[in-house]
């Protein structure tokens, strides 16, 4: 079936989604985390030939380690459906009302957007959280997988669909789209009218094509270049705790840390125990002269490195001379995303939090926490980098659109 | 000047206004208006040539009237301008906040975009309107305007910067881009990471343009292909004298009219009521053949007049036999604009709130109130058909984003 066709039947069912009560829709999330469970083997079985055609194929065991299911991966996935299913509804919040002085009554309500298409990379955890995700904010969902789960994905959705039939709701509310081809992406790029909005899921290329090339509006994602600044008046052993956990607890996710930039004043203070620490945790450093006079294990920063997201156990480091430089720095390098100070000093605070230009500005706090279940979203279904329509974590009110009801008794225009 | 180097002057004022205060951001707001005031001579004198220009190329005289300006049009421009300052500063509103179970305290603020692109046909106006909605949102604004208005553009811009840098602010918030050549729109809509967002304003070419081909994230506006649908359980009068209001009273506009939809229950009692009262106001009407059967004056209806908007006297009207078939109408023909029921019906309205997909549903009132000043906005951007980011009338608080800001004490992830 085409992409068309697909975005086409996922309208119809879109306008079943629009109006499904919350109980529907939660039975709908309960009966395919029940399914997941139940059909445990033959998702595993249809895993286990693309894990085993990957590897053949010489892919890199860390991605392998992401296209790969288990029961318990399998089980988390199902979990992570009936939490959704526990969330409040999004749809038919009032988000903004009242009456005119001219008795007219003016409700801004939360509605579906109506079909979501989700682009994403090799990860198979993605095609349930998207699905369920999608279907509690009343959307049909279009998804578009890696080529290299494709047998995965088409075995999850396979028992996603049955379970929404069992449930009384639309199977096309859920479609797998081809992965055999990039054409489907370019289908789903052009698709304006079918397809309300795209969210591309993966790296930056994936991103950057969407968003270059797509005249369906589109939510970037993802690349997360963090920086975390250490003031002139920072706790110091507040600042090191602060710098391993962001760059260490987690250092392939993108709101991990990926470079630092210390005040000069504390440098001869904070960098030696900082470079000393970060060794012993396997981090390599890639530091400006400044940097590197510290220790002889500091790779020479290039240009390059300012502005790279390593996702890895490495870590840009410069020396700036004030906090305006270091927020000129994060302005020139920084992806939008995740941006840390530490400090005592209130003013300081003050100017980082209101001069840097992202989704998230922390203070005294690692960027780790930038992430929809840290602010207590319940899901997330990624974090926006972008600055139209939402920015920073997404979960299921960013889902939605809004629609005014006005409702009069006979009003006219005078 | 190129328009890259436009945007990345842009960029630079917009961090400063970006922190400015409600008051300067006023103070700058008041003195534009004191300015066009003071200068309106060299205005109205850069306008007599465009509107020269234009008599000459035999532009038809509709259009000549909307790029002509006078002394009390400037007057109603310096007002609109006064009245923005008059109106809340959206920037710093806090949208969501509250303390974690871990202690983090997070607040999510509303932030302005940073650089705001306007494309827009040939109304002056719109120049002095755009740079006061942008500049008390804390953006800065890159207007490209319509060639033929280009002299009167150059001067209320010259105006306006001139009040700006005497209010103590960057003159660089407000410019004009070139007009003379369609490049500039090109380099415009390729300007993603320099301007933050586009905003078409106009004919539906043009909007089709930019939300084809832009990379920079667009918001969509204007289109309204708008139904007024006559239940069968309607007060009749009531729909005759919206009906009017919503055709008649300003048809030039998006939020007229452009399409009846009577229910078959009912048809036989309104539609000649309703034929005779919009041929006395000069009305023509493309009908089905039901409608035509009770008017020699109807105009057979043709696939395409579903699907037009008129933008003058002239309507659409078709006999439907159910509420699902008006719904079904409109799914197909409707831009997404606001749509209208007339109806004594509880469940017909909120069948129809419901089902109907777009900005705005009316129950009981003339669609022409789908609009920013009377829905209580004060000032609108444009009205927006898309369902990201704004939806319907665009205010203050459209033109921005968000920023998450959190704060600790040294918190880290566990």
């Amino acid at each position: 079936m085409s992409v068309i066709e697909q975005a086409t039947r996922a309208r119809t069912a879109a306008q079943v989604l629009a109006t499904a009560s919350r109980k529907a829709k939660d039975a709908g999330l309960t009966a395919m985390a029940v399914a997941l469970a139940a059909r445990t083997p033959e998702i595993l079985e249809a895993n286990g030939l693309d894990v085993a055609a990957a590897r053949e194929q010489g892919t890199p065991e860390s991605t392998v380690d992401r296209l790969a299911l288990s029961e318990s991966r399998l089980a988390g996935m199902a979990d992570g459906l009936r939490q959704i299913a526990g969330l409040p509804d999004p749809v038919g919040e009032v988000v903004r009302g009242g009456t005119l002085p001219n008795g007219l009554q003016v409700r801004q309500l939360r509605v579906p957007f109506g079909v979501v298409g989700i682009i994403y990379e090799a990860r198979p955890n993605v095609t349930a959280d998207a699905a369920g995700l999608t279907l509690k904010s009343g959307n049909a969902v279009l998804l578009r997988g890696s080529g290299s789960a494709a047998r995965s994905n088409a075995a999850i959705v396979a028992v996603l669909r049955d379970a929404l039939v069992q449930a009384g709701l639309p199977a096309d509310a859920v479609q797998l789209v081809d992965s055999a081809t990039r054409d489907t992406v370019k289908e789903l790029m052009r698709a304006r009218g079918l397809v309300d909005v795209l969210i591309p899921r993966g790296g930056a290329s994936l991103i950057r094509t969407v968003v270059e090339e797509s005249s369906v509006p589109v939510i970037e994602t993802g690349v997360g270049n963090c920086h975390l600044y250490v003031d002139e008046s920072a706790d110091l052993d507040m600042a090191l705790t602060i710098l391993l956990n962001a760059k260490v607890q987690r250092p392939s996710v993108c709101n991990a840390a990926e470079s630092l930039l210390v005040h000069a004043a504390v440098a001869d203070t904070f960098l030696p125990k900082a470079l000393a620490a970060l060794r012993e945790q396997g981090v390599t450093v890639h530091g400006s002269p400044e940097v590197a006079a510290y220790s002889a294990d500091v790779v020479a920063a290039t240009e390059e490195d300012w502005g790279t997201e390593y996702l890895a156990l490495e870590l840009s480091a410069r020396v700036v001379p004030t906090l305006d430089e270091a927020v000129a720095h994060i302005r020139r390098y920084g992806s939008g995303h995740s941006e840390a100070i530490i400090t005592s000093s209130l003013p300081a605070a003050n100017r980082f939090t209101a001069q840097v230009d992202a989704a998230a500005v922390l203070v005294n706090a690692s960027t780790r926490f930038v992430d929809g279940g840290e602010l207590g979203f319940g899901a997330e279904i990624g974090i926006s980098t972008q600055k139209l329509h939402a920015r920073g974590p997404m979960g299921l009110p960013e889902l939605t659109s809004t629609k005014y009801v006005i409702t009069g008794e006979g009003h006219t225009r005078p």
